[in-house]
């Protein structure tokens, strides 16, 4: 099959991978009708994650289930599902307390590679969930989403404790961003600011529900939050880049008591201990347990009632993706689709 | 009157001081009954943080209001009043939504010196909370503990989600550590493991609740606490030291989706971020808003259900405060207590 595979920053490369065939009986092989690149992905393409070899590259996917192996129960060959970007077995004391990126069995679907033709995807029960039957094709951006960047963001509003009455601030415009802005919006938070410098990604957030845009960054991003919110800061903040300078501006934005929701992969980040202990919010981050909310997701997909897919603003085939990862590393896109 | 007055590191004098009066509508001013000296006093004391000049010292107290400002409503001349560490005016958003410590108008006790005959507490209705009536003696460590370290010792156990069914690990073994402990298990938890490798506060963790302890410090204390888990960690750990090496011990000490409550004061602490990303626990820490707990924390004492004055192993006269500070950077005491 047809694969992509990064050899060296900023050389990604398709070319003919192994077939993934079914090596455990929890195993299931997927056909991969569409795929992605993540903000995540650029880290490495950018050389900050440097891997020793050529690796496969891709863990968002959405797909039709093509085999599976003698234990798996609740996906079907057929099916067309989504899955989480960690394997889980969604059974284990950490899945079962909704922290199933974290699973004790955990596997990074990264490590084989979505952007391919096939995927193999392990713990298929405990990772993947089937859509109530063959989705329009206009749905799959969406169904796609769901696999990350919507889980992503969806767990990010989550440990902001994005809710009615609330306000919430995001750091950061990419597609998780954006979809942390489309989440805190569903779960009912009442004003929703988005810390953006592009117009149309601050268009986009306004679309998804953001009530307010802050174009500054850093301390002036901070003191413009704290003025929007009578001088205390956002109730929650949902960081989604990563950075030092991103960590801090959502820490300083947050109100004593408040919650920042940190979903953005850390690089190179130290927090200051005394000044974390003087902010007194609550911190949680982290990959996101995205199989546990898929089945919410997708049923919000389903039925039409959010469109994260619209964070899809160019398409390619899979052939094409070293010009995907290019157009993403310039920001000429915020999310490329593939299709193999 | 006398008060304690820390001139240099290592060099506390107890002196005359200008009696403190009401200066505002909303203060009182307090006899203080009983005050003593905070394990957060010795960075002070060890010169880790270093006062420019002459400051007096003290923010924990049980007294008696001797002059009470206009606009005080709840407590009155003659009553027996706790107070917290940070006075506040308990009406503001922050403080609502129970983060005293945070007020908007929050004054640091320590900033007046508790360690003395008198002191003024300013936003009076917001900052005490007078007892039933007089106290018995023997209740009146107890009531002065409720002022910060049974506060804060709650609060942690509060942050670390200390309830039915849950472990908690402690880290540190200081007055603040042992009542986490304490608390810990008055909110229920099913398996409380104390970090210490001394025998006495061994001893004293065990009464207030530990079902085990752990001598071991730094990754071997992790191993351990993983060993009592399940491989997993500790549902919640409450971190009552303040050091790089102690914050570490209480993440790694965690499961994912563990809550971290930290409430050492941190000193020269710098959390690498991408572990905190992988290690996904929820972090809540800083100064405790004892102000929240006050009224439930002196009626647990007040009807003997709790007995958190034990960590007062030496009591001391006021004019013996270098003694006391000595004593407790030396670890000969846990916590020492002065009357004026």
């Amino acid at each position: 099959m047809r694969g992509a595979v990064l050899y060296a920053p900023g050389d990604v490369r398709v070319e003919e991978r192994a077939d993934p065939v079914v090596e455990r009986p929890s195993d299931a092989v997927v056909r991969v009708v569409a795929s992605c690149v993540c903000g995540s992905d650029l880290w490495t393409y950018r050389g900050v994650s440097r891997p020793s070899r050529p690796v496969p590259m891709g863990h968002e996917y959405v797909g039709v289930v093509e085999e599976a192996g003698a234990d798996v129960r609740t996906v079907a060959v057929g099916d067309t599902v989504v899955g989480s970007f960690f394997a889980s077995d969604n059974t284990c004391e950490i899945c079962r307390a909704g922290y199933q990126a974290r699973c004790v069995n955990a596997v990074p679907i990264g490590s084989l590679g979505a952007q391919a033709e096939y995927l193999r995807v392990p713990l298929a029960d405990g990772t993947l969930v089937a859509t109530p039957g063959p989705p329009d094709d206009d749905l799959l951006p969406s169904l796609l989403a769901a696999s990350d960047v919507l889980g992503t963001g969806w767990f990010g509003a989550v440990a902001a404790q994005a809710g009615p009455g609330r306000t919430v601030a995001v750091v950061g415009d990419g597609a998780v961003g954006l979809l942390g802005v489309l989440a805190a919006r569903r779960l009912g938070a009442e004003r929703i600011i988005a810390m953006s410098r592009h117009a149309p990604r601050q268009a986009l957030a306004r679309e998804f529900g953001a009530t307010d845009v802050v174009a500054e960054r850093g301390d002036e991003g901070v003191a413009r939050v704290k003025e929007l919110t009578g001088g205390l800061g956002a109730h929650g903040v949902i960081e989604a880049v990563g950075t030092q300078e991103s960590m801090m501006q959502a820490i300083r934005s947050t109100r004593a008591g408040g919650h920042v929701g940190f979903v953005g992969v850390s690089h190179g980040v130290e927090l200051p201990g005394r000044e974390l202990f003087f902010a007194q919010v609550h911190l949680l981050g982290g990959p996101a347990p995205v199989r546990r909310f898929l089945p919410e997701l997708i049923d919000l997909i389903w039925t039409r009632q959010i469109d994260p897919g619209r964070v899809f603003d160019r398409t390619l085939p899979l052939d094409d993706a070293a010009e995907a990862y290019r157009a993403m590393d310039e920001r000429t896109a915020v999310k490329v689709l593939l299709r193999p």
